[in-house]
């Protein structure tokens, strides 16, 4: 089979799974592409519904991120922000003017009645975005955080306390009873392969394996996890050290075991080369490349050669 | 009685009634000036609490208004409402990127239950607002138009349809039951004079003065009223073609007449100086300037003669 014939279902956190993805969109036909994006992080703040994963993801794949936080608008102001802080509002979440009315108006369609899944795809024609992204669900999914300071909502941990405290665990509120939102099935049903891209497995990964209908969909079906940590580190957020505060050695080879039941490929860096073959002793196809994505030719080299694999597994 | 030592309580609407009412600010004590401002013009839009005329009196106390328009903020960006508009939201009401979090931290503090009037309160200690601002009542009143075209919202009136539609009346929901917000009725009892700025008599003065509890405390009180018409034309906004649509003449004369029982000192430009005769023989006091306020050193100099016309008839 072609690459380029591949149906893709990705599933995709913050910024390392939403550069993956813009990979992905470089190289198949948009109909080829489905991406499901985490909604755990999103939280209420200031009266506003906010989506941080699904927001980097589609100002991702609209080139119309922040190039460099990886999150955000490019070009930002935040005249918003600042008058804010002036007035005594709460700040710690960094909101830009353009990023503002992304949330004002999803919030606002929300109000009418409107599924985030559809206010999405109004969103992704807006911007230009022509695969498809789907929220995991339109149901509110929370994930907390449990640490040694306590239970507490995500963006508390991982904005409001950047990442101190140490986590024991998590939970995704609302999950057991949350549905998978529309296409999912279909998108997954139709798929070639699932690749679960370099998104943090505990926070970004995990929340959308745990919508029911989701995770008995995949079982059928041939998975492809992007390792997020490259030499023992995360490329960026939080996925190390949760590794580490959960006593588990942060590495590779740690987030093949995370996802052992359920792939069937491996794709880590070249600088952990070593752990080929323990990976295959887990049962699981390894795949080693330079896989990080600095550059967009970056994102299309390693999407293509996760494709490429991908056609040696289905 | 000298005027700096006058307690004036100012009611105003937006644009004309800010003007004098920061002329004010620049001769009296803070502590003399009391500015009671419209909040029928209030609207929910994006989910958030607007309050016109408020955020004007406020900014331009502050000195943080537009200078060009009247209203909004100075320098201000407008990427929020750019982006809404690439994603189809509603852009007819003119938000830019200061100005929207002004609306976004009062929207939040009222869902926490805190009253507009304290909102207000705190909103001007941050801005640097020296004289007291109170919105006439925490309660919901809200003005509509009855025009040929329906009944409608006084933002659509205004905004939307940018007062095309031939007015016919007014109605101020809700001001029946209305309560002034706390400490009015205590600025009104302990004030020397009362001042009605020149705004829009239908629709930034009159709901102040159909709040039950301010309407019976204004009975007991001097007043004088500045009027908003030049020449019969109105300097900003609707006024003189609402006095035309209802089948009045407009003009200085038709407004000292509006005002009639409620006056004892009209105050009004110099090219309307053959009305002297016609306003002395409704029984009130006339005082005649050049009372076009287009500098600071206008609204001062404007504020000032007012006051010294006060120390005449209090």
């Amino acid at each position: 089979m072609n690459k380029f014939d591949l149906k893709i279902v990705a599933l995709a956190g913050g910024v390392g799974g939403a550069k993956l993805a813009e990979g992905l969109a470089q190289v198949l036909p948009p109909e080829n592409l489905t991406i499901i994006v985490n909604t755990g992080d999103d939280f209420d703040h200031l009266g506003l519904r906010i989506c941080p994963d699904l927001d980097t993801v589609c100002y991702t794949l609209a080139g119309i991120v922040n190039p460099d936080t990886g999150w955000g608008r490019a070009d930002e102001t935040w005249n918003a922000l600042d008058n804010l802080e002036t007035l005594g509002g709460p700040t710690w979440f960094r909101i830009g003017d353009k990023d503002l009315s992304t949330h004002l108006e999803r919030t606002r369609r929300l109000n009418h009645g409107i599924r985030l899944s559809q206010i999405t795809h109004e969103f992704c024609r807006s911007w230009g975005v022509l695969p498809m992204v789907i929220p995991m669900s339109d149901e509110v999914v929370s994930t907390k955080v449990y640490t040694d300071m306590g239970v507490m909502p995500f963006q508390e941990y991982f904005v409001q306390r950047k990442c101190q405290p140490s986590v024991k665990g998590f939970k995704f509120d609302g999950v057991e009873k949350s549905h998978s939102a529309p296409g999912i099935l279909e998108a997954i049903e139709l798929s070639d392969a699932i690749l679960i891209c370099p998104s943090n497995p505990w926070v970004s990964i995990d929340p959308i394996l745990a919508v029911p209908r989701i995770s008995s969909a995949l079982a059928e079906k041939k998975v492809i996890a992007v390792s997020p940590i490259i030499g023992g580190l995360a490329v960026k957020g939080p996925a190390a050290k949760m590794f580490s505060d959960i006593g588990i050695q942060p590495s590779a080879f740690a987030v093949a075991q995370h996802y052992e039941n359920l792939i069937k490929g491996f794709v880590f860096d070249q600088i952990d080369s070593g752990l080929i073959d323990k990976i295959f002793h887990l049962g699981i196809s390894p795949y080693v490349t330079d896989s990080i994505m600095r550059t967009t030719e970056d994102r299309s080299r390693v999407a293509a050669e996760v494709l490429d694999f991908c056609t040696l597994l289905v």
